[in-house]
């Protein structure tokens, strides 16, 4: 029986070890700059897109070292988006994960100028990544357009545009999905086809992996909706039912729990169907999939 | 005699058109975040940083076609820089080049994400040009590397963190000139020598190309200081004489305006200086250099 919790903690080590090397201790740094990218990169995430990004090399038959830089770039551009999110201008929360938002530990100017180093500072690392190796330069390449594309104006950033637009206007189901397929599913596809392309995976393989990603992206989605209903806010570390205060749409504020439920374990069914060709080698990504659902924060 | 201004028209044209075609017009597009984008983009800017990029390559025996990508990738990047300095957290900027800054056309939201995707379409433009080009992928690799370790962390947004921190206090001469070689410096240097490597460059002349391109960013730094008390408001398009209300500290205030002439010039000269080894190619390059200092807008 493949044990998740064992593999996520060995993973996270793995990411957070890589993390804490990019950037030096010696002067002039850590400049105050640093000390805020670090700060919300350092906050306590998941490092659920790295470790997505290495388990799709595992299912190709590539190994964790090899992608490390794009799981490492993965996450800079998952921290960056979170405290660009947070700015008063946007969601302006004043918490993230418990502790205080890059805008309120530091100031806004800070928290505005830490995103944009985070965003470009996941470019250099892959730039850096494909420049040292000539036979796979057009592999980072490869990464390196997959990532940006789901990161920018046709992806996240167009996905926060339109969760901006929307609130307090009413929307359907589809809107909605395409929303959270921007905002979050996007990135997370991205993520696995990354690992796929690095790992030597073929195109029908890299397929199956960003179509894996898509239906996990959504169902991710989906079981935040649901936990922020259901959750206990003690395991949550947030006040549950904050979305009902906030009236904010949600798939189970429009389809009701039990049908969101029956969504996000539909979306999961689907997502390992994608899996079937990867044998024994896809079982993280699978257990990864099933986590998705039965997390509790 | 090199005609500078047709030769500025000329690729101010071609880097134009070349801007106009990265986001099509057909449904969904253009949204409200790529409106905002292109209302950014389109401003009138003199397109420096594309045609230095240009002039490079030619310099080494390159062509305009093929970096064309990197010089689009680089007036979005310093757009984007724009877009977040002006903002109400930062500068505080409500025109720039007598229009309204993107903040005050859309609102702060949607300038901080139109920055954010115009950041990461940078990157995009540069790996789909690198993905395209197999026999070329190591240089767009490599170019990809210096325009993102120009524009983050160690360059661009850590000059503009260092602009904010010494506002208000004494700094020295030597501090005022890191902050420019970051802030504005950094990118410059890198559009040079992304046109270097493009073109097939040797080493030596890439780095010849980098020294360039650092004299010039201190000299159009310190001749926009010394415009902004000697120039004429009707082809300024701004008041002058701001940077004195605003008590900002420059080079002209710290060493006079005499002196800061001399200093630009001598930077000039220093840059035309790296340019002897490239003959009758680096005309552009040296014609350039000195409309730096002779221009008066």
């Amino acid at each position: 029986m493949f044990d998740l919790k064992a593999y996520l903690k060995v993973k996270q080590q793995a990411v957070n070890a890589a993390l804490k090397t990019l950037w030096d201790d010696t002067e002039p740094y850590p400049t105050p700059l640093v000390k805020a990218m670090r700060y919300s990169l350092e906050a306590g995430g998941k490092r659920l897109r790295p470790i997505l990004c290495i388990g799709a090399t595992e299912a190709v038959g590539g190994n964790e070292a090899d992608v490390m830089p794009a799981a490492c770039a993965l996450e800079l551009i998952h921290t960056y988006s979170l405290i660009h999110d947070d700015l008063p201008a946007m969601d302006d929360d004043d918490l993230r994960r418990g502790k205080p938002t890059c805008h309120k530990a530091f100031d806004e100017a800070t928290a505005i100028l830490a995103g944009d180093a985070l965003l470009t500072a996941a470019f250099e690392i892959l730039a850096t990544a494909g420049r040292h190796s000539e036979n796979d330069a057009l592999k980072w390449l490869e990464v390196a357009y997959l990532i940006a594309r789901a990161a920018g104006y046709s992806g996240m950033v167009q996905g926060q545009m339109i969760d901006l637009s929307v609130e307090g206007r009413e929307i359907t189901l589809e809107e909605l999905e395409r929303l959270h397929r921007l905002k979050t599913g996007a990135l997370i596809e991205a993520s696995v086809m990354a690992g796929g392309v690095l790992g030597g995976g073929s195109s029908q393989e890299v397929v199956a992996l960003g179509a894996y990603g898509r239906h996990i992206g959504l169902a991710f989605q989906m079981a935040d909706d649901i936990l922020n209903i259901e959750g206990k806010p003690e395991t949550l570390g947030k006040p549950v039912g904050s979305d009902q205060v906030l009236q904010k749409v949600t798939g189970p504020s429009m389809i009701g729990l039990e049908e969101a439920k029956a969504r996000a374990s539909n979306l999961i069914e689907h997502a390992l169907e994608e899996l079937k060709n990867f044998g024994i080698r896809g079982e993280p990504l699978a257990a990864l999939g099933r986590y998705v659902i039965e997390r509790n924060k």
